[in-house]
């Protein structure tokens, strides 16, 4: 070899930016119907892109909506397997006129490349593809073997991948998993995100009378559901943030003080100021970035019941309706704490009213991997080297519903290398990427692809 | 006289009806301003009406909107003055295709007379101008000294007939005041009507980040602003039905066990069939009647925040909002209780949101007259003899505002003779009147002005 990986990058970095501009140039939006032939030409882009590196049994799978792109490289003797999964659809871009330059026509300004799906997830899938091309190009194989699937579905809810997981679970053995579709807490600042919030809910109406009520003919009569509601909700949560769920907390690993310092230290958003509110409330025991990326939390999302309109309205409301759901952690099963709520709510109903509930059918449990784990240990160094400073350790307080299969399925540690930054305005106008996290990007994921060879 | 006064009645029924049809046929519609002419109209009815029995200083008042009629007849030396009051206006009639007979056309079917306002309240002060018609026929004179007030306003909120009463105490000086715009608990069953709630109300906003935020994100840096309200609307109510404002019950009398007896004895609806609730639900220490006619109340009118669409939307809602509104009994101050209630709110609003309250500005008092009252025996007794049935005593978990404002104002017991039935459809289609009510309400009208005047 003349040439290592590194300088191959460099030297193209040209032509690989305009293939890059090429895919990003394809509205590939999943969820619009009249888009359904971009949508296949992305993948198609795709599996053309894996052919060309090298890559074999590259096929388009058809799904009852749009395909997902298979390929495998698996040359690489006695080294690991990595599954990596990624997607080629993208947001809608309207509003149209909230852009500054064509979502589909790649633009860069101020260092950064903006285009619909510049960082979620075009952008970061194919920093993996040019890696891989730059491995073949100097060195005519890569560091590991390659197991890759991209999808088309990710934006509408990867209707269709999580069957063709649980039915080619032998296909796509592996050690691990690897995904790039998600962010940095702050430009810069490599960041290791090594867990996963679950998530489970449901909804609960309180039904009082067959109809609205004068509440002077009949208050003193009827029970009134919004008022019955309020103490069941209120009921469920101390004004401390604790959930007053009995069995709630079952299971919920306790946070150890390294972790706690870990979290402690990443550096996130000013909340006040970014929201507005007059202080932060986290649960008693616990600071923010505790709360917020290790501790579950139970969250109201809506409740209505009667009279909105302007004014008054002298009215008992026939019913009230409320939106709970349910972030959870490792430990947590969503089933059951669905059960325990329900439990809960309808032990407390009140006599005069009669309650329905409906749970909510997605649910998910929490993902953790040990952050002293190998591979998050090299993940992390390979940040660091790259973006040349220390990588901070998080949880998040979200969840990613296909880190979970991927963790339920195949029992496999999921390596999340994010790429992105909070300024990327995800499913917003404007999507853009940092040239400078491509570009450290791609010196990552050398780092990584040839650290967890070993 | 060879004719008495139950006599020319009978022999008159046809021609009084008629002319009572005459004055249904006006759509006198006040919140229509398309009918500002018939309002007018029905205005000079009353006023001729008054005129032709004989009434002096008869006069149609101008207001800033529909005018109001007095008279007076002030000959009956001494014996008391009556200051009587009802409404000409109605309410609309929409929706038309609703009726079964034009609500403009008076007709009679099964016994009834339907109309709108045929008991709302036109039927009912046509009554009293009839009787007067009667006396003034046979006896060439009234038994008591009257001064009356048929105003056209009060399905629009009185809004002209308040300052006109405070403007004018002098010449409306009265011994008591009567009103005849009401009903009786069951058809045939003769109803003394001796008490009304009063009102007062506010809504609460809990303000808590700018925006919508994503639950899993900002879930356990943000406090919950539906929960937080949740937290509050709960604590202004125990589970008993007991409100649990501090000083909400101070000063409302006990209930006296005749009263409590008088209240069990009245024969109310079965609201488990009427509204459908698997069980009625009144303060603890209370039955339902005790609750609905003399216990105050504190309902949630309405309450919203957030997500209220199909499915799930995990979000942390920007603000919720409550609307309350108490009903209150004597002993009860309306500003009072409003102060109470924004205190207690105040007190316990949480850290993380703020609280934004808007005080209801209509408020009113409770009335209620001593149902021992020489004058409210004497209307049980008219009643019971024309009725051929024992008067029940109750009281109302609505109010009356005019009641609160004669009360207030000129400090004389206000008598509510009322003819109604639950049946009559007030302010909806087929609005009716049972003639037999009509015929033995005119009695009872005789009977009770003969009875006051000694
Ligand atoms: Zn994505
Ligand atoms: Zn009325």
């Amino acid at each position: 070899m003349t040439q290592d990986v590194y300088t191959y990058l460099q030297d193209n970095r040209d032509n690989l930016l305009k293939k890059l501009e090429e895919f990003l140039s394809i509205p590939s939006i999943s969820t619009d119907r009249t888009y359904k032939k971009d949508v296949l030409q992305a993948g198609h882009f795709v599996a053309d892109y894996l052919k060309d590196i090298g890559f074999k049994q590259v096929e388009i799978k058809e799904t009852g909506g749009h395909p997902l792109v298979y390929g495998e490289w698996l040359e690489a003797e006695g080294a690991p397997t990595v599954l990596f999964y990624g997607h080629y659809d993208v947001q809608p871009a309207d509003p149209y006129e909230l852009w500054d330059s064509d979502p589909f026509s790649p633009e860069i300004r101020d260092g950064k490349l903006f285009a619909r799906g510049a960082s979620d997830d075009k952008g970061q899938v194919f920093m993996h593809l040019a890696v891989f091309e730059a491995f073949m190009k100097t060195e005519g194989k890569l560091p590991i073997n390659v197991k890759i699937i991209i999808e088309g579905e990710e934006e509408i809810g990867s209707e269709n991948l999580y069957p063709f997981l649980a039915e080619n679970q032998n296909m796509l053995t592996a050690d691990f998993a690897l995904i790039s579709d998600s962010g940095m807490v702050e430009k810069g600042q490599p960041t290791m995100l090594y867990g996963l919030k679950g998530f489970t809910g449901l909804e609960v109406t309180v039904q009082g009378p067959n109809r609205d009520l004068h509440s002077g003919l009949y208050g003193g009569a009827v029970k009134n559901p919004v008022m019955a509601l309020s103490h069941l909700i209120a009921s469920l949560k101390h004004e401390n943030e604790q959930v007053a769920v009995a069995g709630f907390y079952d299971g919920v690993e306790a946070l150890k003080e390294e972790e706690r310092q870990l979290m402690n230290e990443a550096p996130i958003e000013d909340y006040v100021k970014t929201t507005g509110v007059p202080t932060t409330v986290p649960e008693e025991g616990y600071t923010v970035n505790e709360h917020i990326m290790a501790r579950p939390t139970l969250e109201i999302n809506g409740l209505y019941g009667g009279y909105q309109g302007e004014g008054t309205k002298t009215i008992i409301p026939s019913s009230a309706t409320a939106k709970i759901t349910c972030r959870l952690v490792p430990g947590q099963d969503p089933t059951v704490i669905q059960d325990l709520i329900i439990q809960h709510l309808k032990t407390r109903a009140p006599k005069g009213v009669t309650l329905d509930v409906k749970p909510e059918p997605l649910s998910a449990k929490a993902y953790k991997v040990d952050p002293d784990h190998p591979l998050i240990q090299k993940a992390a160094d390979s940040l660091a080297k790259a973006f040349n400073k220390e990588t901070v350790f998080v949880r998040l307080g979200g969840s990613i519903p296909v880190v979970e299969q991927l963790d339920q399925l195949f029992k496999i540690p999921v390596v999340l290398l994010g790429f992105g930054t909070p300024e990327d305005n995800l499913h917003s106008p404007n999507e853009s990427f940092p040239l400078d996290h491509y570009d450290k990007g791609l010196d990552v994921l050398i780092n990584f692809y040839n650290e967890v060879a070993h």
